[in-house]
């Protein structure tokens, strides 16, 4: 057994079961294993960018990670951004990132470059030294990769091809650590103080469990709830109790936190301006307001807001958003009525993929009361996130429908996902929401107070010279097509892309906000 | 004048007066400023790994550096793998990279990340502490470009936008150094020594000045020339000596190198191979053979060369490739006859973007005896350097006809450069060669001895499901676009190409070699 066959089959034997790659020659002897361990199965890409948001998109919804295989430095930094993304997501990936032989590096070949310093600014890396060890470096990396980290193994060619491989045991699964039971106290006393408080819920606390524990809390002790301004996966719907997000400019969050005196973290930090803006303040949190933290991210969250909620709340039980959809709207597309359409038409069980951005602003009111769904967000606000992690979601979870809402201007730095969701028939919607503009910067050169905008400025945030078609695009990779300047339209296609097994693509003329 | 505006007018100052960009919120300051220093040409891109290419692609044309413009960490990241490419070749590029006001790091905002880990993979770093102090930086980054190094300046937010910007006066350009008498003479023995002898020509060394002068050289002593692998820029065709490449497989130097004694190196390294094979050897120089350096490849290689001709062959006129171009073929497109139509069409003062790959083995034959041309290739192996190469070329030599040739697979990196070469109007010509696999990686999974190659991995190469439609691509990205299935097609679309302005899109189905 060779070295890749002896890797593959430890991360099958512990879990991981899907890898995302784009390979190269240094990673031939891998790609090859992939018939060696019929358990592992394999999603091409066509840009690593794809690759890495994938798997990002897989882990959120699988609970556990997936595998990368990417080429070399410059491989691993096509793949970057979205790990980026996975890292502040706290998804857990194992990166194989091949290298080459050992005994090569001296050459400085025209590929080598310094992979480790890349692979650093996103987490955890190991450089496997032997064919015997690498076996068990895989094995640590999955179980870095558990804990919510990303882990990158870096694999010379000579490593992979060696003889006297061995498949190592998984190691033990991370465990999240319990909070104390005076922490617990600690804010129970806080709850009881009288004071306006809130509760910031991240990471796992933004799923269901978590959620209908805060909001039994919430219930009996007149406290507000909030979800992090972008989590890495948000339950929602009819049937689980409503959840606001705390707002991404920070205007908004100083509004939503107006009078607050005690701020309770439970999975989150607390909240910072995404961007500095001349003479506004980077800490959101109220200046005369404690915070207090229940639970880091990587603690037992769930368990201790049901703790929480045993003292305060025992007998009370939480109030479920009941089922209430939007009317289905008629007339030329807008920011309102578009969001409008998928709240009304949303499937049942549908896991969201939002990278709508600008357009989206009206997107959580318009689907609260659609059926129960989840909702993953853009965590680390490197755009080019949404498709792929709608390739990742939908590998996970086959069953359900998965729904990409897509600005146009983030769609193209990783379009090619879309080719590997004809490739693997996913059955993904894509809503790609044209606006022709970087929407967002236009409202961002204002508030940064940039004076004299002339036609140049202007001219770097405009997308329409020349439109880009993303139904000739879509086409192009080998998805069925379609284009809605209307909301009647946009329902019909939408239907009618639930109503078929694989991939479409609905191009929604949508203008800009701003 | 804030900093931005400083800083675009020191740029300007020293000769950088194009910046490729793709801005996110932190650089809206420099944005703005663009209106400011009207002498600074703005070409937005889609996505930072089609920017940093541009740059790659001016700079080996202007032979001067373009600037960049990218967000944070991601944005640097994705340019990261043409940058790759550009430090191979050794151009110059100064990367200016946003980040968040100073004062706000602390803060781990979702964008903050580590730059300059990033960037010290692929050059100089400064990071400018203070808007006093950027105008300097930035007069120290352009000298570092000057000197064919990429140049990184981080630029926090709020030095960017703070007042007290004053222009820095530009540094004196970097001069090559001369190559020492004797260093010359040394060489002039090793040629007279009668032994076989190569050659090895890289840098400003295949340029047609040099290549006159080592042609020179070699009738007059006899020994052999060869190109490097992969030029960063060579001159060729009818009215310039003709000068073969080293070729890419081990093989084939191994082949080319056979009883060669003496190696000398007049601006680049002696040879390796691109990847390690089991078995095989990495170092490609002879066992007996003897590696001496003419000239360093950032010295003044074509002095040296010269001044060696000087002394060797002082009255020698070099040979020069005459006119001679292949018949116009028909049939079926092949991966003889495709590059056929294009020796026999190619126009005159033409810049060819070779990222051909497998399918343009036979290019240079078959392009040998067109009209002069240059040609930019490939250096660093960091596949997607051809498309957002062809648009730097294009705005660096608007009056030469810009010719892409451009692999499948390879395209998919960084397809959204055929967005701007629409938004530009540019010149340049793509021929698409679409082979519907990694042709590549079919060689190398047997070249690098994987046994037992079964469906799975096969599947991993192959680009037929579905396949792509860059007829579609091109369209959606607002190019005219055509598809050839034969010779006679190609040559006419091609023709027809360059006879309308701006740029054209033809997807050559080619099969593949292997």
């Amino acid at each position: 057994m060779n070295g890749a066959q002896a890797l593959l089959r430890t991360l099958v034997d512990a879990g991981v079961t899907v890898c995302f790659g784009n390979p190269g020659t240094s990673e031939m002897h891998f790609v090859a294993a992939l018939d060696a361990v019929p358990e592992m199965r394999g999603v091409l890409g066509l840009f690593e960018g794809a690759v890495t948001g994938a798997a990002d998109g897989y882990a959120r919804m699988a609970g556990k990670p997936a595998a990368t295989l990417l080429h070399l430095g410059p491989g691993l930094a096509n793949g970057l951004a979205n790990l980026h993304n996975a890292r502040r997501a706290r998804t857990g990936i194992v990166n194989v990132v091949g290298d080459h032989a050992t005994y090569h590096k001296q050459y400085d070949a025209p590929l080598e470059s310094d992979i480790e310093s890349l692979s650093g600014t996103v987490g955890w890396t190991r450089t496997s030294a032997s064919t015997e060890a690498l076996a068990a470096d895989a094995a640590e990396a999955v179980a870095v990769a558990r804990s919510g980290r990303i882990a990158t193994l870096i694999l010379p060619a000579d490593i992979s091809w060696g003889d006297g491989g061995k498949p190592a045991a998984p190691l033990d699964a991370p465990v999240r650590p319990t909070v104390a039971d005076n922490v617990v106290q600690s804010i129970v006393d806080v709850l009881r103080s009288g004071e306006s408080t809130v509760i910031l819920l991240g990471n796992v606390g933004t799923r269901e469990r978590a959620i209908r524990a805060a909001n039994r809390i919430s219930q009996a002790t007149g406290v507000k709830l909030f979800a992090e301004t972008f989590p890495a996966r948000i339950e929602r719907g009819a049937g689980v109790p409503a959840l606001e997000r705390l707002g991404y400019l920070a205007e908004q969050v100083t509004w939503q936190l107006t009078d607050v005196r005690d701020l309770v973290l439970a999975g989150t930090k607390s909240p910072v301006s995404f961007f500095a803006y001349p003479g506004k303040p980077s800490d959101l949190v109220p200046d005369d307001c404690k915070v207090h933290v229940l639970a880091e991210p990587g603690d037992d969250i769930t368990a201790a807001l049901e703790a929480v909620a045993a003292i305060v709340a025992p007998d009370v039980e939480p109030v479920l958003q009941a089922e209430n959809r939007p009317e289905l709207p008629t007339g030329e597309l807008t920011p309102q009525n578009w969001v409008d359409v998928i709240g009304a038409l949303l499937p049942e069980n549908a896991v969201i993929i939002d990278e709508s951005n600008t357009s989206g602003l009206l997107l959580p009111t318009a689907t609260a009361g659609a059926p129960k769904h989840d909702v993953l967000t853009l965590t680390g606000g490197s755009i080019g996130f949404g498709l792929p992690n709608a390739v990742g979601a939908a590998v996970a979870c086959p069953d359900r429908p998965v729904i990409c809402l897509q600005a146009d201007g983030s769609a193209m730095y990783t379009a090619s996902a879309l080719w590997t969701m004809a490739r693997e028939n996913l059955n993904v919607t894509t809503v790609v929401l044209s606006n022709r503009s970087y929407a967002i910067l236009k409202l961002e050169l204002q508030r940064v107070g940039a004076e004299s905008t002339g036609p140049k400025a202007l001219d770097w945030l405009d997308l329409s010279r020349p439109d880009l078609d993303f139904v000739a695009l879509a086409t192009g990779m080998g998805i069925p097509a379609t284009r809605a300047t209307t909301a009647e339209e946009l329902a019909e296609q939408f239907r009618a892309a639930q109503g078929k097994e694989g991939p479409h693509v609905i191009e929604a003329i949508v203008p800009t906000l701003f």
